[in-house]
C-alpha cells in the first residue's frame, strides 16, 4: 500500500502512521492519528480488524472526512457483542467520515496520481471508470487493461460496502468531467431504489456497462402467486438495469470488448455497417453475427461500387462485405477504406485482416490509420491471427482506434456503440405523461379492501378481486358469490347459461389444482352435479380446506382467444413489478414472460408484451385477426396505476386475460395484500 | 511457395519446372514436366490459370498421382468454351491425378516437414487436422495456434475444390495415427450423403469440430409445405453435424477454444467439475456459465473439506468453488490443487486465477504444473490478465496445460470435454434395430400412389394423403370425399356429427387462408349453407381455383390435445428429413420446431420431440396428463419408414396431429411426390 501511494505522481502529500514502527517505506511515520499537523483528505486504513471502529472514531475527531478500509475480517464481534463492521458504521456515522470498503483493494484515481490500493500494478489515466464488488476482478481487468493501453478516471474496488456503494459512486461519476464511460460488476445491489436512481442519472450522461453475476436461480421462491413464481431474481435485475438505462453484458469478454468499445470508438451514428476485409471466411463470421442480433450491411451506393472498381481487381466481391482479396497491399486496403468511409450510405466501417505472406500486417495499418484519422465515421478493426497481427494491433491501439481479435466480437462492439448511440437519442425524448387515477377512484379502491385489511386478510377472495379489477377499469366477467348449490343455480340463471362453477375457500390458491372448477355447466342439473363433484375432490384433496361457498360466471367462450397472465408481485430489492406472457394453466410450463419494473407507461407497457413469444401471435396470423394490443397495454398501464393507488397491493394475477380482436376479458384474479414485503416472504 | 518448400525439413527432393526460367530460389529448374527424372509423389501448380489443364495432363502422362494448384481464376473460359476448371476436372480424371485448389494456400503437413502452402509462417507439429474452406482463416488460425504453441498433423486450405473436398480429407483422417482431432471451417457442403458418411467415420475415431458460416437465411424458401417453409437451410446443416457426432461450435472464439481444448486437455470422466480459485468474482462468472449450460459443481467429500480445513484460512469457502483468498501463496494453491484432486467425488478441476500483489502468477504454476502431472484428472487452468499472467500462461502451455483467458470460455472448454466423451460412449453402444415397413405394406403403398403418378399429379388429394397415412399405421380421422352438398350431407351421417367440411381442390394448398374450412357442423342444414360459404369464399379469393368437391370429417373435440406439426420434406444437399414442433394454424408463427435427417430410430425420435417447446406441454403440467409420448414417437417412426418405403414422397405434412393421453389423431395431411428434387425446386 505505501509503496503503490508513494510511487504515483500524486501531487499532494502522503503521511504514515503507525502504533509501533517510526518508519513506513523509508518515511518519517506518526504514532498517533491525533498527532497528524492536520485533517487528511483521505485516509487508508490497514490495521488488524479490531482497531479499526477507534481508528475512525480518532479520524472523525481529526476532521477527516473520508476513508479507505483495506482490512478484512470486520464480520467478527466486536467487544460489544455487535459486529466490528456495525460498530465501525456507527463510528463512521457520528464522526461524519465516509468509507469505502472494508475487505477492498483500494481505489485508483491515475488522474490525480493517486494509487490507494495493494493492487499489484497501477493504472494508466484514462477515460472510463471501473466499480467492481470483486477484488480479483478488479485486478483482473486492471491488468488486461494495461496491455491493451486503456486507461482509467477512477477504479474502484467496493469491497463489503458498509457506507460507500454504487449510488453515492454512480452520483459522483455522472457528472465527473474525466469519466467518459463507466464499468460495474455486480454480484448484489442492496438498495434497489437508490441504486436505480443513481445509476439512472449516470446513464442519461454516459454509457453505464454492468455485468452481474450470480445468475443461477436460487431455491424455488416461496411465492403463493405465479407472477411471483415466474419471474426469476435475474429477470428483475434484468428489468432494474434496462430501466436505469444500463446495457448488461454476459462474459467477462464482452467486459473486455465493452471497455474496449467505449474507450476508442468513435459516436456511431447509424445502423449501417459496412466490412472493409482481405479475406471472405472472416467477413462471412462477421456478416452472419451483425445477421444474428438482426443488423444488415450497407448497401453501397453506385458511385462507390464504381471507384471500387476503377482500382480493384475483377475478383473483388463488388458489394459488401468489401472483400478486396488476399493479396491486397497497403494502397488497396486504405484506397478501399477511404472510398467506403466517403460512402454516405455507411455509417461506420469494420476492417478485418487476415494475415497473408504478401505484406506484413503493420505495413497495412499504418496505412490505413492516417485515412481513418481523415474521416469522422466510426471505424472498427479486427486483426485475426497472433504473432503477424501484434504490431498492426499495437499500431491501431495507439492511433486510438478500436482493436477486437475476432470478427464475431468486433460486431458486438459495434452494437454496443450503436445501442449506446440510440440510448442517448431515447433519454433525449420527453418522458410519456401517465395521468393517475382520480381521487375518487382512489377513495373507492381503498374503501373496496379496507373491510378485507380490517379483517386481517392478506388474500381477496376472487369476487372482491375481480371488484378491484373492474373498478380500476379492467374488464371482467361478471362473478356472482354463492353459497351452495341452490344460490349457484339463482346465480346462473342470472348471469346466463352455461357458466363456470369455482370452488372458493380462504385456504385454495390453485384451484383447478384440486378439483375445484367445472367449466361449461349448461343447466341446472349438471350445476348442481357439479357442486357435488367440487365438493368431493376438494375434500379429497385438501381435507383441511373450508369451503365457504361457489363462484358462478357465465362461460365465456372466445375460442380464438389467446389466454394471457397479467401480474403484480414485488421484488425484495426493487419493489413491485408488473410481469406480462402466455397465461392459462400452462403459464408455468411455457415459461413465456417479461418483466417491468413499476411504474409503466404506454411505451414500457408496449415493449413489455412485446418481449414475449406470445406477442407474434397477438399480431395475428393467416385469417387470425390481430388482438387489440391497445387494450391489452392498457390494462398493464392500469395495473401500474393500481398498485400506485394501494401501496398495500403484493400480488396480482390475472390469468387468463382472453385477448382477441374485439378486447380483452379477465376470467380469474387473485389479490393479496400486505405490508410491502419481497415475494420471498410469501 | 519454393521458400516454403525449401526451407522446412521435409526429406524428400523438391524438382522446380518453370518454362522460362533456369533457376528457381536458389535450384536448377526443369524446362517441362516431362524432362522430370521420375514421377514426383505431389506437384504444386502456381502458374497462369490458362496453363493449369495442360499440365494436370502433363502430370497425369508423367505418373503423378496428387496435385495442388494455388492457382486462382479457373472460373475463367477456356479455349474449347468450357471453364478452365472444368477442363481441369476432364483432365484430372483422365489421367489419374487427384488435385487439391484451385484457389487455395496449399497444404501444410508439419510431422513430414511439408509446407506446399504460401501461409505466412510454418505450423507446428501436433494432432490437430485443420480443413478450411477459406483461405484467410487459414493463415489467421495458423497464426493463432504459433502463439499458442498448438500443433497440427495436417493444415489444409480446400480452395474451389474441384475434385478434393471434405469427404475425402475427412475418410483419410480418421484413421491418420498422426491426427488426434479435426477441425473444419466449412462455408457450405456440396455432396451431402458422401460428407455424412466420410464425417460420421471421422467422428466415431475422433473429436470433429466445426464451425459453418453463412447462417443468415437465404431469400424465402418457395416451399409449398409448412415443413419445408419451416426448416431453414441452417437447421438442416444443425441436423446433418448431429447426425455424423460433429460438434459445431458458433464463433472464431470458440474454435479457437476448441483447438486448445482438444490438444491439451485430458478425457474428462464424468460431469463433477471442482474449482479452485484466488477471487470469489471470477468464480462466480464460472459458476454461472456452468449453470447456464445445465452443470452442477461437485459437491465435496467430509474428507476433503476437513483437509482443506488444516490449512486453509477461516475465512475460505468452505465448499466448491474452492475459494482460498486473495493472498494465497504458491504451495496454498498446490495443496488445496492437490486435495481436491484427489476428491473421488472429482471428475476434472478448474483452476482460475486472478493476478496479485502477493506473488507473482507464474510461481504459483509453476507450484501447481507438478501436482496436476501427479494427477491422472482432467484440469483447465485460466489466468485472467494481461501481462502479469503472461508467464503463468506459457508455464501451463510448456506443461501441457489447457490455458483460457477467462472463465465462461474455460467453462465451454470442459463442457466440450465432456461433451466428446459422452459422444465417444455413445457410438460404442449398439445401434437400435429398426424393423422396415414388409414387402406387403410397401406393395399396398405403392399400388396407392401409382394412379396419382400416373395422372402425372404432384399433390395427393387430402383422402388420399389420409388413406397413405393409415395404411402407414398413423391414426388418422375418418374422412370421405363427396361432390355436393348432398354427397356431403349423406357422407356426414355415415361419419357421425357434428362434422367439419373443407375444399377440395388441386390448386388450393392451404384451405383455411382462403376459407375452405368450415368447422363443427351440426346438422344438415348447416352442412348445406356452409357448402354455400365455402363456394363463395374460394370464388372470391381464388377465383382461377377448380372446386372438385369436399371433404367430410367427423368433428373431432380433444379439446385439451396438443396440436402438432409432423412432416418431410427435401433439402437440397442433404437429403430428406423429418420436421417436429407445435402446430396448428399458427405454426409458421410460433416457429416451435426441430428438425432431424431421415432415417429416424425411436431414439433419434423422441430426441427431436425434446427439442421443442411444445415438449414440455406434452409431458404435462397441473391437471392436464401427459400426452402419449410414445405415440407420437412412433408416428414419425413411420413417417420416416414411408419416406424409405415411397422414394418419390418429397413433402409431407401433418398439421394438425392431435396428441393427448389417449394417443394421437391427424386431422389433416398434404403429401407431394415428384423426383427426388429439392424444397427450393418445389
Amino acid at each position: 500500500m505505501a509503496r503503490n501511494l508513494l510511487q504515483g505522481s500524486y501531487a499532494g502529500r502522503v503521511w504514515f502512521v503507525n502504533a509501533r514502527r517510526d518508519c513506513v517505506a523509508g518515511q518519517l511515520a506518526f504514532r498517533t492519528i491525533a498527532q497528524l499537523p492536520d485533517a487528511p483528505d483521505l485516509a487508508v486504513i490497514c490495521t488488524p480488524a479490531a482497531t479499526v471502529p477507534g481508528l475512525i472514531t480518532e479520524l472523525g475527531v481529526q476532521g477527516c472526512r473520508a476513508a479507505i478500509i483495506i482490512t478484512a475480517g470486520l464480520d467478527a464481534p466486536g467487544p460489544d457483542g455487535h459486529s466490528l463492521a456495525e460498530a465501525t458504521r456507527v463510528a463512521a456515522r457520528l464522526g461524519g467520515v465516509r468509507v469505502l470498503g472494508p475487505n477492498c483493494v483500494g481505489l485508483l484515481s491515475p488522474g490525480l496520481g493517486l494509487n490507494a490500493s495493494f493492487a499489484h500494478r497501477a493504472a494508466n489515466a484514462g477515460p472510463l471508470a471501473f466499480i467492481a464488488q470483486s477484488g480479483a476482478l478488479t485486478t483482473a481487468l486492471l491488468d488486461w487493461a494495461c496491455a491493451r493501453d486503456i486507461g482509467f478516471s477512477h477504479f474502484i474496488s467496493l469491497g463489503n460496502a458498509l457506507d460507500v456503494g454504487f449510488p453515492d459512486l454512480l452520483a459522483h461519476l455522472a457528472t465527473d468531467t474525466a469519466t467518459r464511460a463507466i464499468l460495474l460488476y455486480i454480484e448484489s445491489v442492496s438498495d434497489g431504489p437508490r441504486f436505480l436512481a443513481a445509476a439512472s442519472a449516470a446513464a442519461r450522461h454516459k454509457p453505464v456497462i454492468v455485468i452481474k453475476s450470480g445468475r443461477a436461480p436460487e431455491g424455488a421462491r416461496a411465492a403463493a402467486s405465479h407472477t411471483g413464481a415466474l419471474a426469476g431474481a435475474d429477470d428483475i435485475y434484468d428489468a432494474a438495469f434496462r430501466r436505469a438505462g444500463l446495457l448488461r453484458v454476459d462474459t467477462l469478454r464482452q467486459l473486455f470488448g465493452a471497455a474496449e468499445t467505449l474507450t476508442r470508438c468513435r459516436p456511431v451514428r447509424g445502423d449501417r455497417l459496412a466490412i472493409v476485409t482481405n479475406g471472405g471466411g472472416p467477413a462471412i463470421l462477421a456478416t452472419d453475427a451483425f445477421g444474428a442480433a438482426g443488423g444488415h450491411l450497407s448497401v453501397l451506393s453506385p458511385n462507390t461500387l464504381a471507384s471500387l472498381d476503377a482500382f480493384l481487381p475483377t475478383i473483388w466481391s463488388h458489394g459488401d462485405p468489401v472483400d478486396i482479396a488476399g493479396d491486397a497491399q497497403p494502397d488497396r486496403y486504405a484506397e478501399s477504406l477511404r472510398v467506403t468511409l466517403a460512402d454516405p450510405q455507411v455509417d461506420a466501417v469494420l476492417l478485418v485482416h487476415a494475415p497473408t505472406a504478401i505484406v506484413p500486417a503493420e505495413q497495412i495499418a499504418a496505412a490505413c490509420v492516417p485515412v481513418i484519422a481523415a474521416s469522422d465515421r466510426a471505424v472498427l478493426t479486427c486483426w485475426i491471427g497472433g504473432e503477424a497481427v501484434e504490431a498492426a494491433r499495437h499500431c491501431c491501439t495507439a492511433a486510438g482506434l478500436p482493436v477486437f481479435e475476432t470478427p464475431e466480437e468486433a460486431i458486438e462492439g459495434f452494437l454496443l456503440a450503436r445501442h449506446q448511440t440510440r440510448l442517448r437519442q431515447a433519454l433525449q425524448s420527453p418522458p410519456e405523461r401517465v395521468v393517475p387515477f382520480s381521487a375518487d377512484l382512489c377513495r373507492d379502491l381503498r374503501t373496496l379492501v379496507a373491510p378485507v385489511l380490517a379483517a386481517g386478510r392478506q388474500w381477496l377472495t376472487e369476487p372482491e378481486a375481480k371488484s378491484v379489477l373492474a373498478l380500476a377499469g379492467i374488464p371482467v366477467v361478471q362473478t356472482v358469490t354463492t353459497r351452495n348449490a341452490a344460490e349457484a343455480v339463482a346465480a346462473a340463471r342470472q348471469v346466463g347459461w352455461p357458466v363456470v362453477l369455482k370452488v372458493l375457500s380462504p385456504d385454495i390458491t390453485h384451484k383447478s389444482d384440486v378439483g375445484g372448477v367445472v367449466l361449461n355447466l349448461p343447466d341446472a342439473a349438471a350445476l348442481e352435479s357439479a357442486v357435488g363433484a367440487i365438493k368431493q375432490a376438494v375434500g379429497h384433496h385438501c381435507p383441511q380446506a373450508r369451503i365457504e361457498g361457489f363462484s358462478v360466471q357465465r362461460m365465456v367462450d372466445r375460442s380464438t382467444a389467446q389466454e394471457l397472465i397479467l401480474g403484480l408481485a414485488t421484488d425484495a430489492t426493487f419493489g413491485r413489478f408488473a410481469l406480462f406472457g402466455s397465461g392459462g394453466k400452462a403459464v408455468e410450463v411455457l415459461a413465456d414472460k417479461a418483466v417491468e419494473l413499476l411504474p409503466l407507461d404506454r411505451s414500457s407497457a408496449t415493449a413489455l408484451i412485446a418481449r414475449t413469444r406470445v406477442s407474434r401471435l397477438l399480431a395475428g396470423y393467416r385469417d387470425q385477426p390481430p388482438a387489440d394490443l391497445t387494450a391489452i397495454a392498457a390494462c398493464l398501464l392500469r395495473l401500474s396505476l393500481l398498485a400506485e393507488a394501494l401501496p398495500e397491493l403484493c400480488e396480482l394475477d390475472i390469468n387468463p386475460l382472453l385477448a382477441d380482436e374485439q378486447g380483452v376479458v379477465a376470467l380469474d384474479a387473485r389479490i393479496r395484500l400486505g405490508t410491502l414485503r419481497s415475494t420471498a416472504d410469501a
